[in-house]
């Protein structure tokens, strides 16, 4: 054990201000508390997606054609180089209109128990469908889209290797599943929190090894439990008290609009607290930029909690913890349009 | 040689239709001419940038917070999944607005001898800024560039790296000439033209050598030649029967604008046509969406050429041959967004 008591007290005396010194962190004992609650990010996805779909997923992911102006893919909202979001309070989409929600991230979604910040779909591939529809967003349809993947020849036989038994390989579904496919490989393993969880006492700062105790002492780890540290529960937002109206605004009543039951108004899929580091802003709003801003937010939402600035402080560290090694993703050529291909309607 | 007279009696007759059968192609003879007037794409980039200014470049090229929405990035418009180009008339920049011009490729322009369309920049690194700055692109400046890579903590270490001489390293100069760097590796190398100049008879068709053969014999090649078969002069586009004004917008009078020199009237770079056949629509105002309906403009408005639809064929037929290898590029991770980094301004 590491003389931390003394460090902390340090900290304090060199800052000026009185820090309460928090007991020392016994790894083996908060360790075993936080493996009955969390599950770490597997190496590789489990099951492996067919590659050959992955790879036709992964064109398709950043296919910009799939978009009535042939600007936006998946991509651009669900940005791979930065944390799987595009660090907006909402999306931009076609004709510059602006998105309901907060973009959420891809990363890990595959884990996710539905998807969307409602859960109107239940799965990767339900979702993939939806951005490219939505008229605010990628604004195409799904006959469109197929009218164009198959005006474009070089797509034809990466689907028919990509489904080798389909006898009219280019449908919006296949579009869709391959989509999922590419998904289900973007996970992000070995985060200091995953590696300190399967044992590695120096993967996490002591500092992070506060926060957790505290996300799991405060409450937090009611809801952002399981492998995605959330992803797998509805919960009201504002359930003790409500946030600012600019943080959960009236207008958007969550999954009340999928369901019409009275339980879910404000009722919004707990979002992974995976690589929240990177993934600013936050809430389906996208309103609060700042993390420990969030943490509090959260903890006076949800749980009644008045957490001073240190426990703040110790929380966002272990929020930390949870960045992941982002995918690797060799970026896709793609498949050149032809005279026959439709052109943008910008 | 082939029975190359023979084959081409037969798809004619096959076809049903009288087709001139040409001689057939002397590749020696052919190639001692082309080799005069073409040079092969190099195997690698030669002055090789420094690898850690490419590897920054890579970062800055695909950085959608160098644009004032964050939604933007010079891989937007020069999109290396198709082509290094958007595959649109003209790009959609900030706030939808429409670009001036056709977003030229970015693949092998640094081969070209000036940049633009209007050779407005001397070379990649003056260029890098352009549409940083430009209201109708990604809408910033180059201050408020520097502030946010500042503000972004995780860059200033990449550029010291990159720049180890620097005191101050994040500098405007410093990201443009980091994104010239890595363009300079955006080079397109084994195109079949490529291999066939350097010997290999088999690496191009009968029709391409054919279209070569005309490229060269009707006058194609007088203005697109050197390594990037263009890309080394200026010419007045309808120098001997103006276009339709759909395709020469009479607005837009090219080189002019830089030169104030009447000379330079709808003046143009002459375009690389490496990979052509990947980046319609054609021209500098996009407007053709058809490569062999662009070569028939070209021939009508350039040489006051008649070519018949055969001919035509050919040329299409020898530009496919100029489609290189995509350099390979991993998707960078960019650093993350920390609380005090400035926000989208959508």
């Amino acid at each position: 054990m590491k003389p931390v008591l003394a460090a902390l007290t340090l900290i304090g005396a060199q800052a000026g201000v009185a820090v309460a010194a928090n007991p020392a962190i016994d790894d083996d004992a908060l360790r075993s508390d936080a493996q009955g609650v969390f599950e770490p990010i597997p190496q590789a996805p489990d099951p492996a997606p067919a590659p050959a779909q992955a790879e036709l997923g992964k064109m398709l992911f950043f296919e910009p054609r799939l978009s009535e102006a042939h600007n936006i893919s998946c991509n651009t909202c669900h940005n791979l180089s930065t944390g799987g979001v595009d660090l907006s309070s909402v999306s931009l989409g076609h004709r510059w209109q602006k998105g309901g929600r907060n973009s959420p991230t891809v990363l890990n979604s595959t884990y996710n128990f539905a998807q969307f910040w409602d859960g109107r779909a239940a799965n990767l591939i339900e979702q993939a469908g939806g951005p490219m529809q939505n008229p605010v967003e990628m604004a195409s349809n799904p006959n469109h889209v197929i009218e164009m993947l198959k005006a474009i020849p070089g797509y034809t036989p990466i689907f028919a290797t990509a489904f080798p038994d389909a006898t009219d390989p280019v449908t919006f579904e296949n579009a869709t599943a391959a989509i999922a496919a590419f998904e289900d490989t973007l996970i992000t393993p070995n985060a200091p929190f995953d590696r300190w969880l399967k044992g590695d006492d120096a993967a996490m700062t002591e500092e992070q090894k506060q926060g957790l105790s505290l996300f799991m002492s405060e409450g937090c780890s009611s809801c952002h439990n399981g492998m995605n540290i959330g992803g797998n529960s509805y919960q009201v937002f504002g359930v003790v008290a409500k946030p600012d109206p600019s943080i959960l605004p009236p207008e958007d009543m969550g999954r009340y609009a999928v369901t019409k039951d009275e339980a879910d108004k404000y009722a919004y899929k707990v979002p992974t607290l995976r690589n929240i580091a990177l993934t600013a802003p936050y809430f389906h709003s996208g309103a609060v930029w700042d993390l420990k801003e969030a943490v509090k937010v959260m903890a006076d939402a949800q749980l009644g909690a008045q957490l001073d600035d240190q426990q703040l402080g110790q929380i966002v560290a272990f929020l930390g913890s949870l960045t992941g090694d982002m995918p690797q993703i060799v970026y896709p050529v793609l498949p050149a349009s032809v005279a026959g291909t439709p052109h943008p309607m910008p």
